[in-house]
């Protein structure tokens, strides 16, 4: 294979990139010349040598610890455990959290053959082992495997006195139309409905 | 900036990729461990290294000339010339030209200041040179400035004896729903019908 398919097909094992936009963003980057190429190696290369996952959170960060867990403002009281580093980059722009995070680097999968080992659950004992935790909150998504994953933890949790366990409300997304709502959703908004007083 | 950043904004940089998808990128490579890096970022050295404008037609190439270029099948009667080498890919997928490129290597477009002096019509020049060249056909884009661009080497090509122009034709896509087709189109389709028999 040549050096311009390598890259196409390079490219194209990227998540939501089929060859034709692979195609595309190489014409884009020779369009551009050749700094273009070495500045995006270069911020590859960058990141597989310096970003390693935190020690106490497992999110990527530079440091021996991630912002968050150095930050002193921050509630260690307070865990919130999510599947990927994805999702801490949404709850933080949310700006309703002021906790710290376990990222477990994925869900419970039998299909797959993700089992607890898997995960990185020696974080989450390891803060738990502090005793400084109060609550857990379970943030893993709301697909079946997320949900296997919330309710396998919740088991696990339910050991450790003294620690709150919570999951994210599930219900209507804020602003959506319930015409775009799935049944299931609806079912739970239905069934934990607020009472208005 | 840190590394994670700057890959981010890196791979933001790309047409059709936002911040959110180059986040959603990074996380994806993160996922898969250091060696996707490795081979991304190889990838796009060894094209930055060994891929140059082939001398004939001007399209990316790995040696000297490309492989239309080389290939003594093809006619060198017939030059397609295109703006973009992606083009050269679009023809050369649909089977039914066996001719030669040039690839201009953008449009004429005075506001964006790309004037001839920008394009690679050294290439057009030395293959007409030659005195095998039966027919140019303009295959720039239907926008206005590949229009312009066409009527502009149209105009060149005049001085040319017994060189044939031609121009793509323009009409309704194949397949194409008369819903979703612009007036324009429409209006070329129409005065360019053909009859029937």
């Amino acid at each position: 294979m040549n050096a311009l398919d390598t890259l196409v097909a390079e490219l194209a094992r990227l998540p939501g990139i089929g060859r034709k936009t692979a195609q595309r963003l190489v014409y884009h980057l020779l369009h551009h010349g050749p700094e273009r190429f070495t500045s995006l190696a270069g911020a590859l290369e960058a990141v597989r040598d310096h970003v390693q996952p935190c020690g106490e959170c497992g999110q990527p960060t530079e440091g021996e610890t991630c912002g968050i867990c150095s930050d002193p403002r921050r509630d260690r009281g307070l865990v919130c455990v999510v599947e990927e580093s994805s999702a801490v980059g949404v709850i933080e722009r949310s700006g309703a959290f002021r906790g710290h995070y376990v990222v477990l680097g994925g869900r419970l999968s039998p299909l797959e053959g993700i089992g607890p080992d898997s995960l990185r659950l020696g974080l989450l004992e390891r803060r738990l082992d502090t005793g400084e935790v109060r609550e857990v909150i379970l943030a893993t998504n709301s697909s079946l495997e997320g949900e296997a994953t919330a309710t396998w933890l919740q088991q696990q949790l339910a050991r450790r006195n003294g620690v709150r366990v919570s999951r994210l409300a599930r219900g209507m997304p804020v602003g959506g139309d319930l015409e775009y709502v799935d049944g299931v959703t609806v079912t739970h908004a239905l069934t934990a409905r607020e009472e208005l007083r």
